[in-house]
């Protein structure tokens, strides 16, 4: 098999070209940036040196028809708004085009064109695009390229593959996403808004030099960013909406934090019950009006227990979502250098208000590990080759 | 003056006495330690050597007694549930007692129990306290302390104030109070739960050596602790209670973060029209039934202006509140090492939440300076004598 | 093949684990910990939760006799000093002992006494005893293992192999001694004290919790410790020695440097015409007797571009030692979580010194990663197979 | 007394202005910056918004011009190769010119342009510098303001003083320096080539964005940097030649190290009998010819102590050098935010070599609080007004 990546040098490709180097069904790599094209691998990634690498990835920077000429899927991490070309190139060879960015994640051209400030240059491309979160929609990506029966991938001879557009999700979107999903699918949320407050470590933030990633004034402290305009809130709205129909408002609000890598979403989910009470504990009242902040009775850790176990249940058989037993919180480093998401269950002190906490590394369940998990599934791979990743966890 | 403190060499002592040691009207400070008693001072403190402060700070760890005899005020760095006896000791001697742990924090012995684990040996001591958070009841301690007009303090010749207990408040309820006290006392607020989203730099987690806090399992990672059981939770309650009456509650989850110093905390507090639906904008939309989710209109900017305005005119006489400008976000970085509290004003996306993130350094606001604050206020000082700390911006 | 760890909750145990999960001849992994046995591997290790490793690594922390009974190899994660009868176990079974710790790093008992404060209690296990590091003795290691030519390893049917003790090196010598061999070996140093300036990442202190190590007190700060004394000078003199002959002195300084994985040395070797004037350039000098300082000359970049020549040949066939090209200098970030040791060549401004940095990640070819290529060597495995590590750069 | 900055938008101008707000005998601050004349501080600085500053602090960046002609004093923190105008400027007005860059600390200058590939405009301004490095010159320093006899310095009513330039030196310099300065001028130092191992936090880096100094390129890593090149080179050896004559060779290797403040430096300095054989000890050697390296003996631990006291006796007048006791090493949290120079003491395992680790804040001692120590002196404070700053060990 061969993989091409687009926009290579970037913090995303460059985590891309790390997975599929150790990938067992990856042959060859061959990579593209515009910026640099012609130039030699090693000098832009100097990291990369070395004898296992040197057989597998291509030894200079190509062009992007140069990649889509002579590759079985094609990996875009090009900036949003300028990817429609690349993708329609690789539609019209009939490559498999999976992109990082926001421009194939929206059905719905108002929404992009709202929150993005752009719209589509080629509508019709849009109609081979799916939404890649496997964990939400495996069957409807399998179901489009054939599911391995017959039709679609391996249909025609050579080159030839079921023409699909993956929009890779976003790191916020797939760390919220995965720790709502149960809850939503389950009917566990009750009614009103819910809260994405998420925390990024700054290869987020991109390779670009800016102020605000300059090391002396981001190490040692923290902020939040976009609050009430970040682009991935549409994104994160949707698939909440999509889970559950109707029209609930997710509120989001990420932050920068001084790491560098890791998403951790703390999430608050209403209960049905919101609204109603507290159960009263007799003796520690002091007035009958105004009854004191108590901490959270038996009842509610058991309530939380059960939950824990619906998503226990919900995702037993997924590969890269584990559920974390009673007593342990979602770290960022859990999961560091690897593809698994992890999900901790709490409930408030009132036992009003779901906690999820999920914990992914931005740069592999949130970019590449992903993206690498959608290339599995088109092209009949196993969906954990090469994404058999054991977290560093320090 | 001559200021003592007690549980010198934890973190919290040690800024207080870097803030001390530089007050103008600060002569002698006697440390002591229950565990480095009659240890030098430089052995336990070696950046505390040299020449600026030999002459000030006791060259010897002395006993509480020592110091509770010899001294104007009192700090009491010391851990929760041990502080009562210190502070008898200090009211009998008519010295004011500023305790950093929560024990006069709560007027509720009811509350501290169930929170706590244990009572109070000493109700009466009680009588003596006030919460010392100025910005939300100065008011309160300057009536008791005679206000410098002839009784309370000053009113005795030499060592005698007036009796008073401080309960210094916690770094979270320090940042989430401040951050919530405009919208609440204002009436900006609509009902339902508010949630306090924040996270602390390492220092919060004391000196003590933990797992959790070991390097090399805390640098470059994220992670809640805590969630739904935090004994800061009754504390900002008890203070949004207070503030606006009735019993709404506070969501709160703490997250330790990979820095030395800060707090920052994010609230989402409902406003008044939750709920109605975000004013419709004309062709955009899809179906009648569900709304796209869109970028926050012109409408939500102008509210939010009207509401850091508001913030901004209930800040403006308070030195060390800083409401920020549209285009700032509140930064651990921007307050480091100083006694300020920087607050900005966000909507969420659809106009219908108040988001209001509030910084502070842990060690200096959330802790040593505010205790200064509120001695200063005790013993008739300008209230910003010693706090004039610029910010170690990086 | 069946690996067994003992004392595999330390940091360099967990890390040996990521990297035998991946090895494509491990079949199982048992894990010992005398601290924890018993416990589920899940309970101790909460980031080795998923599929992947489930099937291949035991369940629950075994006693060493159990892991020694049923391993081809026996890796040793247990402090100095307490190693040698479970070394003499394994030699009694015939599995070879791979030790983490300095007791098997020593062929004069002497040294050990000296440096590590005790004897060793059985002399003759260690005439089984070889020094790993594969770049400075491969071939030591392989003759004694039979160089698989079918005495040795494989010999005897069943578990039996040649009995071998292997004294992995540490992490400061690993990275000090790959900087200096070539230099050594190929008589470009001259005579002359050689300076190990080293920095370590906080995993290289160890996972038992220390003031020093607490992320409050390293987080932002540098400092060197055991200066004069630190362990590893006798190990990295005695390589040096070994190397040349001689009795050279190396002084050996290491730092605790604010990171988490990474070991760099700054090595200074005196060239051979140390001593002799830099070339005068006429114009320049303002008296005859002081010339000014003046920077590298031409010759001086000639000159480390011939030896930067000398060491990538000396390394050419080297998979793990990468000789960065002029204008890099080596940097822990690019060999992090890989097991290569990049490598920069430099000359002082008066080209008189020759100045070699040598970064490694003290956790793979500091530790695990160096365990396994030497498990690799011995077994008759590929020496790079399970460490085709690609560096996570950031 | 007014001071005005230069410059003042980068990293020293920013701290400058922090301890320039609390100098007891600063009244007026006036700020400017090439790059943002007319702007509001606040929006340049939002740190420093608030009540503390705003009476002291000019509340727009003005023009060099307008700085000089109201000011007392001028610190000039722009780059090296432009600063001879502004200096000309103020020596024609007669206000005393503090300059951060390299331009005014060498009084070769076929020196500076070897290293800086400029040479002077205007050598006769040259005449009027001094290097500033008050440990070193504080008398040459005192002896041409007038040494508050009379001349110089108050000569003249009004705004006019002794025309002078100070260079103020580097941060590197400055560490290396304080740390030789003892064995040097004591002669403990024997004959051979220096060498200054040291680490730099990232603010040493400067404020302009750069691949090195971006968050994700620069955490968690470390790396030298200019080795055989850096431009502070040819500083600390026409320090260390001016101190003792002769023309000793100091190689200098700086290190980027993952933390915001603080330079430590690790010197090696041979001692007179470098070169003797260490005293046998009987009964540990194996061969006559090779002995085995061993630790320090006692001897060597009294040697260091010796040094020790000398390096006391040295600086026991000065205010801002602490020669740490036996068992600490100088650690940069322990001069964080303050002007404290840290020095400690070792020697090697031979005895040999002198080992001095020097640490200071690359923002204070290394750049603003050394200005303002100059500023002190030449203006007839008290040396550390305005300096008294406590470390802020974490």
């Amino acid at each position: 098999m061969i993989a091409g990546i687009l926009g290579a040098t970037g913090y995303a490709g460059v985590e891309l070209t790390r997975i599929l180097v150790s990938h067992p069904a990856v042959e060859r790599i061959f990579l593209s940036s515009t910026s640099r094209e012609g130039d030699q691998i090693e000098a832009a990634y100097p990291h990369l040196r070395g004898v296992f690498v040197s057989g597998k990835v291509s030894s200079t920077l190509l062009s992007p028809d140069e990649v889509a000429g002579r590759t079985d899927v094609v990996f875009s991490a090009l900036p949003a708004g300028t990817v429609e070309p690349f993708a329609a190139l690789c539609i019209e060879k009939k490559v498999p085009f999976i992109d990082f960015s926001a421009d194939f994640r929206f059905d719905d051209e108002e929404v992009y064109r709202a929150w993005y400030g752009r719209g589509w240059d080629h509508p019709e491309l849009h109609e081979f695009a799916l939404y890649g979160l496997p964990e939400l929609n495996r069957a409807a990506i399998k179901k489009r390229v054939g599911n391995g029966r017959g039709h679609g991938y391996g249909q025609e001879p050579g080159r030839g593959h079921c023409p699909v557009i993956i929009g890779n999700p976003g790191c916020y979107p797939t760390a919220s996403t995965l720790g709502l999903l149960p809850a939503l699918r389950e009917g566990l949320a009750g009614k009103g808004t819910i809260i994405a407050d998420c925390a990024s470590g700054l290869t987020g933030a991109g390779r670009e030099l800016k102020r605000e990633t300059h090391y002396s004034e981001s190490a040692d402290s923290m902020a939040a960013y976009g609050v009430g305009g970040h682009r991935h809130t549409p994104e994160i709205i949707r698939n909440v909406r999509q889970i559950e129909g109707g029209n609930r408002t997710v509120i989001f609000t990420p932050h920068l934090t001084p790491m560098n890598r890791g998403i951790l979403a703390t999430l608050y989910i209403p209960l049905p019950q919101a609204g109603k009470p507290a159960p009263k504990r007799q003796g520690l009242l002091k007035t009958a009006s105004v009854p004191p902040p108590l901490p959270a009775s038996p009842e509610t850790a058991e309530r939380a227990a059960a939950i824990r176990e619906t998503y226990t249940l919900f995702y037993r058989d997924e590969p890269f979502v584990r559920v974390l037993p009673a007593g342990l919180t979602a770290s960022t480093a859990r999961v560091r250098g690897s593809n698994f998401c992890d999900i901790s269950i709490h409930l408030d002190h009132t036992g009003t208000t779901l906690i999820v906490c999920a914990a992914i590394d931005n740069m592999v369940k949130g970019a590449a590990g992903q993206a690498v998990q959608n290339m599995n599934i088109i092209l009949g791979q196993p969906e954990t080759a090469g994404l058999e990743l054991t977290p560093l966890v320090f």
